[in-house]
């Protein structure tokens, strides 16, 4: 069995193609990927990332011992692909109360109120930055930086400059170059590896480490995936079979992919995977919508629309075999809850069977449903899993035939803000 | 103009239908809510539920007063409707900084790794709890019911009774016996009133006094809303218009509604809507799907996809038009970002600009947008704005020829779920 088991039943008929058909397309598929013949190619990096990052990897690690030895808090500026990943990791490692110390987020949205907030609080912390962009000039991050930039300096003074980490492009851009002129330690953003690939790069890895979380393992567990999921055969290489399934439900008219899953912490993976398929696949007018879906919680709102709603939702389940805490429930006297048939249960065994009754009940309802089961919330299998899904993207955008690593929809928000706040021209 | 002013602009031509033509429909479902003549309408306390709760609105302030006194957080117990609302309205109105007590959910998922946490983290502080369920049996809050309760009566002894407040239906249940039997102070779940529909009852007013908030002024907002839409006429309701454009556009194809928000504060704002439309219109094969956009933070995820992906979407903008807390950006002698040019500016009005630019931008797209502009988040304008959404899905969901009020298919799940847990049948 493979270190991620992805289930996908076909006996359920969802699809009237028969995957088999297919396997010379995901060939070719397969060779745009590694022979970089494809659209976006320049963008490829992310491939083999888990080797490549392994030369920054001492550098990382030191930089995050410092922080940590000279900070209570990070604070992590940047946006998109730049905290989505760090943001996902974080959460979904909770568990293992490993975290050494705390990391904040700033600079992924433009609330007042929360910039606010983030000032005061750091008021009374010792916090250390790592600002993640790669031009410099996103409005969000540049505006964060800004203002922590004016507070950092006013707290520490000089030696400010050593608490200010940067994540940026090699050899160009405006944070490249404030780095250059203000010394700050950088970090690179690899060239061919776009925002949302990057979480193995320092992008993800600089604040893991500082977190205290070990990167080698999560590094380990994406290249492990890089050698499984190098194959071609479809039966053999669940990252092409969950692309090419999702991409024959989306040809046979489904709209929607729900990504659930039923431990809390994988949340803002579930954000992550989101960027990841919206972006690299929501173009020219197609693509499956993602969606996410937070369960039980979400059986109690979202319930009723996936059970009965219309029938054009897909459902990928992320399934946690076993839990790194678990607790029991008690036993009562006095059953006035008539809950003693579940006393000396723990509560993921009750959990995990809420997951199998809710999965019966969508397939019996008309929702085609894939499980991809991941043993347990390590950093290895978050590196293994990141690594499933995006090459299990790439695979999925070449079949639809759009460029998986570009996203020219984002530009016309972008220039019409700009007009409306005057930006100058240059 | 209104309180909340609701801009749909017609002119763009997302609809083929004249909305006049649909008034005679309006009028008889204005008529199905008021004389409570369509499907589900034992459920309709919720129209008169401002003036109604009137009466208990002294002894859910007295409690409210007794807890703060007695605790430094407060855990509400719930799921589903028995959560949501209260959570939405602590996210909404944080910045206001008027908040007294720290309030907790449980019950709202089964992670046993946040049971864990949680359990830890209150042997630590002064707690009191308020279970929030109609029946008592639901198995999330029942379970974290046991373990909270084993843990404050091991902390407080006989003490922990004056520490549990009930939340449930006034007559019957498994929660209903308990709190007699036990001897815990009770408020009422309104029989005529869903969950979904609850959070100006008890359910959520209970939790946001103990936090301090003013729940006057909440249910006042609503009571004014529930004058305002009162009317029939489309063009004076603009809750029956907002049902109306989104029924309209369904019918043209359109698959995927989203409620999109440039403050972080409403995130809990957009999952509280998701329950309340996705569970009231979701069944029989129809409805829109709920899903929320938090802006500007997925315009780097999601933005791509809404600009450019599939064109079966609708976007809700929800827009605050004066932020309580502000910051400035600063100006730096040198401007290595290029940021100069927004020196002095207000964060507020740079993300006001990029919603400007965003809603620009998804018309180009081809997304119908309709904004809903909210004055400032405080009680009243969280109070009229739940009802506004309340009356509007209840337009919504008779337009679209189902039953507001049920959610048949959420106990297949559970049906499924209890068979797996063996659990006796009586």
């Amino acid at each position: 069995m493979s270190y991620l088991n992805v289930k996908i039943d076909l006996t359920k008929k969802f699809i009237k193609s028969n995957l088999k058909d297919y396997q010379g397309r995901v060939n070719e598929v397969h060779d745009m990927i590694h022979n970089k013949s494809g659209a976006g190619s320049d963008f490829l990096g992310w491939v083999t990332l888990p080797t490549d990052i392994q030369s920054e990897m001492v550098r990382i690690q030191a930089a995050a011992n410092k922080i940590l030895q000279q900070s209570e808090t990070l604070v992590v500026i940047g946006i998109g692909g730049s905290y989505l990943g760090a943001q996902a990791a974080l959460d979904y490692l909770v568990n293992k109360e490993d975290q050494k110390m705390e990391v904040i987020f700033a600079g992924h949205q433009m609330s007042s109120g929360y910039l606010n907030r983030l000032v005061k609080y750091l008021e009374n912390r010792d916090f250390s930055i790592n600002v993640i962009s790669k031009s410099g000039t996103t409005t969000e991050p540049a505006i964060a930086f800004r203002i922590l930039k004016e507070l950092i300096y006013q707290k520490y003074g000089e030696e400010a400059k050593n608490r200010i980490f940067v994540t940026t492009d090699a050899k160009r851009g405006a944070l490249y170059s404030a780095s250059v002129a203000e010394g700050y330690e950088r970090f690179v953003i690899p060239d061919d590896v776009g925002g949302r690939f990057s979480v193995l790069s320092a992008v993800g890895l600089l604040p893991l480490a500082a977190a205290g979380y070990n990167i080698k393992e999560m590094v380990k567990g994406a290249e492990h995936a890089m050698v499984k999921y190098h194959q071609t055969d479809i039966e053999e290489n669940e990252a092409y079979k969950y692309a090419l399934v999702r991409y024959l439900l989306y040809k046979e008219g489904f709209k929607v992919e729900t990504l659930a899953f039923y431990e809390y912490e994988l949340f803002y993976l579930g954000e992550w995977w989101k960027q990841l398929y919206g972006e690299s696949e929501g173009k020219g007018g197609k693509g499956l919508f993602p969606a996410s879906i937070n369960l039980t919680t979400d059986l109690h709102s979202m319930g009723q629309y996936m059970q009965d709603g219309p029938r054009f939702l897909i459902e990928t389940v992320l399934s946690v075999n076993k839990v790194s805490k678990d607790i029991k429930i008690p036993f009562f006297e006095n059953d006035n809850d008539n809950l003693n048939y579940l006393a000396g249960a723990k509560v993921s065994y009750v959990n995990k069977q809420a997951q199998k009754g809710t999965i019966e009940a969508h397939y019996a309802g008309g929702v085609p449903i894939m499980e991809i089961e991941i043993p347990e919330l390590t950093e290895y299998s978050f590196g293994y899993l990141v690594y499933f899904f995006e090459k299990a993207c790439a695979m999925s955008a070449y079949l639809l035939e759009v460029n998986p690593f570009d996203q020219p929809g984002v530009e016309l928000y972008k220039s019409n803000m700009f007009r409306l706040l005057g930006k100058p021209t240059k």
